[in-house]
């Protein structure tokens, strides 16, 4: 941390910053220059709430040297992580395919989707059993009974599964069927959920919320961690901005950002950033080409009659030619599916 | 709802969307034009996932011609909303001014700030005792105690309490101690706390989120009014955007947007939007110009030694003359306070 | 400038930067902290492309102490600017109404609607002869023969008159027929046309880009002043969101971050940040509550007739109910109009 | 052009809207609902400012049904163009590669830089003689001098050559010079130059504006191509957002929207769209799978003393690897270079 003061702050205000900050346990070291003068403090910043500082007489501005995070950090841990899920992991050299419909709706859909997807390419299911909707007058999941249908489907195939927590009974629930819990965008910065999954110990992945930075996303993932979990993927599911073309703006350069930044595995759902079919391809290419470990794709046996988000999804046959097509992208970032 | 189909649309695509709407229980209003063909559907919408209309061969938009909300739309609810909480009201001729500091820090400070507040004008004393922060690693509030803190600087001042719950433990704690729950920016879209204060039939106040249209939010209040709590008040704190001279930007239109379609009471944060001490009175100017309901302004006896957010929190010499100059702004809106 | 180099950075990497910089004719101070290395410099910046520096190794960031704007920024004027425009003035003790139709369409309009706005309050006429529009198929305004029209309306009213140019020979002609030209969103960093309203010496008010920050603004203002014309007015009319409710997001936290940073007055277009009619007057009080210098408001003889923006135009009436309603708001910021 | 009546509109108010479209040449079509009445036009939209109906009695929304941009939809044009530049082109089955230093600082510069890029594979040489820079006081470009220095290497090398524009006046010196004219993201809307490039015959690559949506954009290309121009290629360069990990969001989204609404070639500037020199591999990668019929990069023969934009640029020997490593990528699209 470095306190850079404003031009012409007076010695009086000066002493009044080292002071604070001494008081405060932190060992200073002062700069002064002709055009300004800087504070650097020495010491252990979780003890001090800085942003204080900022409305001490003749503070100009706070600069952070370090990140928040430590756990999520690269810097401490420059191996890229691989992440159990299932009987397969999500790491460094292999392209791991999530399919599945945006709800579950019913059993037999579950075991139909599962095996399609499966020959495909696919290696864990997804599907939504509690579904945060924007109206609650939509269709809101099937609870409990979603996750059971999700086992059995993963029982029949050996595909690994996913689906989203919203609550701590849901939690619970989703922890006796699944085998990777989902924090939706929605939920990014819900904390005390975010510990709950942590508590856990099961993988998690991490959608980013819709006005996240990238800053923040990696905070959240310390939330996850710093209760003794390391299990978490990070997935880009576009950001909001003001284009309309697409429902959200797909932040491609979020994988390049985070490869530099973090050793957690990125992955990307296209449908979900678009929320148009025909994009989907083409971004799920563009994903594996800027480096990420993994798509997430909405995929639905009959997405006219799905009882959600059946216009980004694909059919089976979209999704085989999906995984047809992004063959030798994945072949390029030496990944295998 | 209505149907645009493509400019050449053949008419089996158009059947084939009759035919699937009709099975789903509507009834239709076909226009064709030498440009285009529309349909109108008639009948309960909540019954169709109509979203998957869009990947019918030959659609071209769906157009909606009413709002998803309802109970808290201003069509079917013309009359301006009174929201009773402890011994005041938030409504049309009351100017309700929440002030205190961002986290309860002890049980001294509560007392001290209320006692201030309360001599300057306000009637909810507020204060967090669950604190979502981005990093794991800042203070996160001192939970029940904190609401305890609250209780009693509420029973020596007749000040009521407002306190933001972050889950359904905290919504417990907090139905015990506190007039009125808060849900937070970052859980407007947490669907089932929104569920679970709406069970509580304690008066809400919903922020928005930080890139929530004014539409999610107004669906966000609906989750809590379905449940049968109709006590609502809707906080304006600002939105995300590229500019970083504020920590967000204050949406000050939605004030009047939000007169236009809800009777839903309307409060702004500027201490929040802003996350600057200077701009906190300009803009608490502003927002009962533009014809809010109340104000939620952060205060502290200490700013400097806040335990959080101290650079936005106004001293209580700050405050008092906030209350001042605004004085005469809410005159002109006929106002009380 | 303050450079900081990253945590563990080599000795030879914190040569590297000094020679660099001491080549360039600065002189340098060193801070070595055990956390990290902040180099700290001391000259002319305008003669170093600093950027560069982010590339050299071990370099983290670089920390700018001084803003890049000189002539337009407070700290060497603090006075507030008046701009004098015809016989009227922009500035502190003023509430300057600037008010007219979207576009000049013919002569009788001008002299009619110029009649009513002086009735109203008005001191300045505004009209567009050379329109800006998304699509080269809408109207494109009248040209010179459009500022003929304004110049008569100005003689026979004693009203100034503003108008927007967008190319140089479009300023060539205003500058023979207005007293302010006025520089739209979109070409706010159009750098080439700012240096040449630069040159008229007249007085400009410039309009914040759809998506400028609040320092990129000041900047596109310093590039007029520094052409040798002070009389720069900056015009807040709402900046890009995600929110449609709509048109643009009025930024009125602006107004007082510039009054903090800039001696320019500022006005703020309620009609182009909203787009809406209903909402023109709630705003207009409350960027006069916030320290606003003016308001700029489109006001047409028959808004459905309007030939470009009737949607957002207040109709003679409504305007008069306007400054009505504005007069107390304009009292309590001790400003006349 | 659709207009949805408000639920409950009076008949008086629906007559009201017919008759005003009916005077100004519109046929009319009319469908009444339960729920709501429809009114669609038929005629020749150009002629009427439709905007204005949002104001009259009982008019809830105004439907859009075709594009307002006609040269530039695919619709009616669905063959991918083919656009020549020097000895070169851009488009379907090509993989067009621009590269250079942001600004042209000298004749040895421009030599060095052609001679280097050529053997890399680019076929066409950017530089910037006139620069847009948001300070007055940075590096503002060498004019028509810099201008000669690129037909110089031109002609030395065989390589097109692109520059920008930003005036009448360096149009015309850049039409002596240069194979193609460039304008920036700031001029995207600057709608008299379009019309000057338009009106110059040459291949112009126009740069999205920062915060302009694609349709915005598609529009900008009607303004050339409507001058009888239809030479133009699109570039995507990143828009403007929240997110501050990267100087811009390139939204890679738009690559395969824009394939869908409009035959005019799409090229992608990951330098500026990051502004991050180790993003802009991963992020070429990324844009051809996507679709891209071409990159601009930024490339620089000393980036540290570069005079702009250095920290983006990558040396020789970095582009060198960037086209060895997009060669497969290249190839899987079918595209060679």
């Amino acid at each position: 941390m470095v306190i850079v003061m404003k031009p012409g702050a007076s010695d009086a205000s000066i002493k009044h910053v080292i002071d604070y900050v001494t008081e405060n346990g932190f060992q200073t070291h002062l700069s002064k220059g002709t055009e300004t003068t800087i504070i650097g403090l020495i010491g252990d910043k979780s003890k001090l709430n800085y942003d204080n500082l900022k409305i001490f007489e003749g503070v100009d501005k706070l600069v952070q040297v370090t990140e928040s995070y430590k756990l999520a950090n690269k810097k401490f841990h420059p191996k890229p992580s691989k992440i159990k899920v299932g009987n397969t992991y999500i790491g460094p050299d292999n392209l791991t395919i999530m399919a599945g419909p945006c709800a579950v709706e019913n059993e037999d859909q579950m075991m139909i989707v599962a095996e399609a997807v499966k020959k495909a390419g696919a290696t864990i299911i997804r599907g939504g059993a509690y579904k945060p909707r924007t109206s609650p007058y939509s269709f809101q999941g099937l609870g409990e009974e979603g996750l059971k249908y999700m086992k059995e489907a993963s029982e029949a195939t050996g595909l690994a599964t996913i689906s989203e927590v919203i609550s701590l009974e849901s939690v619970n629930a989703a922890a006796k069927y699944v085998d990777m819990l989902q924090i939706g965008a929605r939920n990014m910065q819900n904390f005390y959920l975010l510990k709950e999954v942590g508590r856990t110990g099961l993988p998690v992945l991490l959608k980013r919320g819709l006005s996240s930075t990238i800053d923040e996303w990696l905070n959240a993932a310390e939330y996850i961690i710093s209760e003794g979990n390391p299990n978490v993927v990070l997935c880009e599911r576009g950001i909001r901005t003001f284009e309309t073309a697409t429902r959200n703006t797909l932040d491609i350069s979020a994988v390049p950002v985070l490869k530099e930044r973090t050793h957690l595995p990125v992955v990307v759902d296209p449908s979900h950033a678009t929320g148009v079919r025909s994009y989907v391809t083409p971004l799920a290419k563009s994903a594996i080409a800027a480096g990420a470990d993994g798509l997430m794709i909405e995929v639905h046996n009959d997405p006219a009659k799905a009882l959600s988000d059946g216009a980004q999804s694909l059919t089976f046959e979209q999704f085989e030619n999906l995984t047809k097509e992004i063959r030798p992208y994945a072949e390029l970032s030496k990944r295998t599916f």
